[in-house]
């Protein structure tokens, strides 16, 4: 099997933040940002986002794009965090947004089932809260759980992801963790609500990717994943393999060990890089780790991790990993 | 009803680590330490390490002089952390070390029924890992769940909590959140295991402990809690209030809001404090927060909190929490 | 002498970042955010950005709308974190865009001049790197000091203040320290060049907000100072007072210990709070800071100090500033 | 040249907790730990304890043991982290201990002259402050100061380094980074202070390593270093290039780019590891970053550099290091 490859089409946006108001560079358009995805040497897959970005494009023409650079859609991921959402979408203190939070994703859910694409990819960024006292923390778990619980019982054709992160834009968002999702994940109760596992978040939430992964697997909902990088405190979605290789070989040996053969797709934000040479340089640096797997000796590993033998276990990742390119 | 304080009998003993091997005082009797925790201005219950530190003292001598003090047992928690578990207790490679963390664990027990006390109290924190690499994760976590599964299954009349914590003597412990935790729980699927939740665990984890007590007692698992305080960075134990005042009255404000009535417990290492002016100087504050749980208004707290209104729900919290000293 | 309150403008802005990048709000004008700033209680000065935000409007325009408002101005903020300066101002590899740096804060300091004010403040956010390997450390620390010395001779009738930050937007900012800063300012060499210090940039850059005040009061550096509050993770700009009252208070007790009688500005962003009362919240705790400065028991709190006795010390900080409200 | 390898001799010690408090295996004799250094495959030179480790040892005894395994001392470091100066031994509130400090770290000085090694290390871990308003930061710091430059003053034969680090076993120690310590440094204006560079203090109080090391030798003042690896939160002392084999790589570049010619040391703690097996992994990734020095394409590095293009730099530097074993 060869592995496929994939990306958040986000990775090939421009980006604006607090401080540099007037943008990284200037705003491209969903067709050109295909386009640009469509030079990176080896992607299969983009997420999308919905409303597309821009505006003023139709599916036909988003299509059309695609077809034009050998793309396909994995997901859809709608935009429940713009200002309409500052206070959070499922968690929304005013119900009509909660409504329209639902609304929205639902019109994605079509979009979907439109492209032939996986999953709606819910990122609930804005639903949680900044201040100690600003939330009634019961209710407001009660409604993180409700807001997806509808859409996955609505839909019940569609798989929906759920890619938790400790925190931005919030200070505390409210799907934080694997576990803590997971918990909410099985009290939704449906088989159709997984997640959606982000290297970066597991990785700066504390959490190691590779256990993270084990427990999603486990209870049998990881169903997607993308990597990047970190320093372990915030959201950089750096380059995938630049600052945590070794964390990230294991997370990949992790997902091979259990079988796991989805997508290896991209979450990076190339602020001040050129996107299709980020892309490039992430992607070679996991074809590098294919290797690596196929190199390593899994026997001796399980040996290893069966006496908890970490100088062991890591001469044996170095062995795989630092011979692969 | 008068709120009752607790300790865990550590806090009276002096204590060591890698640098000051020496100890950071001469080391203490167990005998000794309940002597002291006698002084302290309104002390009902310890918690108390088993085997009892220092040795030499039976049942019946700690008996005496918890009575002598006006004391009695809430919670006795063995020692699955020394250097026999130092690559785990329940997760320990060696199936003759998981063993022997049952017995001590089992031992334990009857020290609970001995004294009548609350719960078991289990803390792993030699359970986990240190490097990437070192476990294979889905192992480790079984054997976490069921190394607590075979002892409630087999003490079906006494409660055992974990208390969880991020890391601290390993790099990463098993059991390192609530809501972990909880998933854990509840895959044990029996009554008697709960949470202990300690404040400065769940504060260091990212947690905000208000929105993590009331995760827990949701899902009715709530058994025990403890205070202290940190950087957030970090297991200090320092002297609660001393930092995080307002995350504090939130804390205890979600307790009195769930109508959650246990007892009110220190978990503070004084490494270079005198331990009496330490546990006094935190339950004058604790008190102090009691005061302010009867003055806060209510209702307008639960208004500003329905809008998320965090400036407003500050003011509430401010006006009754800097007004009770 | 009253206490004098101010802010930095943008307090009264809304604000973009990388996910709600239609804005937390609909956009307002310089004007307005004046407008808004003269609505709170208590407010004597503003920082302003330059050029102004929004465009549009003169010089001579925004002093009308302060004296409006009875506002005047206590420094102007080059905003040399724009898509231009992406790469860094003093430190960007292009020597054209470093010049361009030059021309901004030159410009900038024409309306110090302007308006009277106190200082250019300088936050090169975009000075620094991002990734292992991006940069020769050894010439940006040179670009960062040669940046702001040629700043600083070029104008020696003006004070220049640095403010420094851990990170955000970039990954790691050249100044980012008090420690940093004053080796920079020292090999700078002028009298003219000091900090601006943000009490949340100490906190979650692992300070003591407090030591670093003294550190900057003992090398005569220390010519302005912001509050805020955070988590100790991130650059939150929470309203001051609601997480970290106690450092906030030790903050200002250094201030006054040291005989330092600049203004109290504020520093926050409230995203999703009205910008009014998110003012009047701070002011308000901050006014019971300066009453408990006031009831303090100095002589006491020396005397502890001296002990190292933070029982006592806390005792009477507690003593002070939970009965000031 | 061959390149040195060094460690610190607690490497091959035993070690306690505050958890196990009896320990992570039995204690061993400083003879048995060099005889367990003697084992490892590289290692030249050792830093050892003073007084020494266990006591009942003579200098002489030392010295047949160390020359047993073809051992020499490159640095002597004196506990002035015991129980004595739990509160601090340059800072400690009482003259009286600060004065027993002084004469500790003059036998250590000493020791220094009798086994003729490079320097005094002063790893002052006791130096700081836990809780807010505890301390007097303008005194302590001075103390801080004045106790090493009184020190160096009356030893200007012999060289001290201080070994920086954020925090542990103080909450915050005062010597607490880079920046900070060259501050000091520059105070005392002696030419023989300088700086033991510990890669992972500098990793995990948010430093680049490479950028710290830049730093000192910008300032003449790096004279000595040692690695290990962390998980950017704490101090864990894991296997060196365990975790963050990348910034590890750039630290090495930046030495070698300096023309800095020193000891490759370790400072490494196996609380349950096999102590020569972990110091032969790490030697043993050491050995591939010397290869991948030799290896990488210098003038393309600097070329990427002077553009600040991190995507080259990474590509260049992953060229070289997962080639090199």
């Amino acid at each position: 099997m060869t592995q496929k490859y994939g990306a958040g089409i986000w990775h090939f946006a421009t980006y604006v933040d607090r401080y540099a108001t007037d943008g990284y560079g200037p705003p491209r358009t969903l067709v050109e940002m295909i386009d640009l995805a469509g030079q990176v040497d080896d992607l299969s897959v983009v997420d999308i986002n919905y409303p597309f970005p821009g505006g003023g494009v139709s599916a036909d023409e988003v299509e059309v794009a695609l077809k034009r650079n050998g793309l396909s859609v994995i997901g859809i991921t709608p935009e429940i965090y713009t200002r309409e959402f500052a206070k959070g979408a499922f968690t929304n203190p005013d119900a009509g947004v909660r409504r329209r939070a639902n609304e929205l994703v639902t019109e994605a859910a079509d979009v979907v089932r439109r492209f032939g694409a996986d999953y709606v990819k819910l990122w609930p960024g804005q639903d949680g809260w900044d201040y100690p006292f600003q939330v009634d923390h019961g209710v407001l778990w009660k409604h993180s759980i409700d807001g997806v619980g509808e859409l996955a019982a609505a839909n019940p054709d569609l798989k929906f992801v759920i890619e938790y992160k400790p925190r931005e834009p919030r200070v505390h968002m409210s799907y934080d963790s694997v576990a803590r999702t997971l918990l909410g994940i099985e009290k939704i109760g449906l088989p159709n609500v997984g997640i959606l596992l982000d290297f970066g978040h597991s990785l700066y939430g504390g959490e190691s990717p590779a256990d993270a992964a084990q427990l999603a697997i486990d209870h049998g909902r990881l169903f997607g994943m993308d990597v990047n990088d970190n320093m372990r405190g915030w959201d950089d979605d750096l380059m995938a393999g630049s600052v945590h290789p070794i964390e990230l070989f294991e997370f990949f040996y992790t997902l091979r060990r259990n079988g796991w053969e989805g997508v290896w797709q991209l979450d990076q934000f190339p602020f001040r890089e050129d996107s299709i040479a980020t892309a490039n340089g992430a992607i070679s640096f996991l074809k590098g780790i294919e290797r690596a797997l196929d190199k390593l000796d899994v026997e001796a590993m399980r040996a290893a991790q069966a006496r908890h033998d970490a100088v062991e276990a890591l001469r044996l990742a170095r062995e795989a990993l630092f011979t692969s390119f």
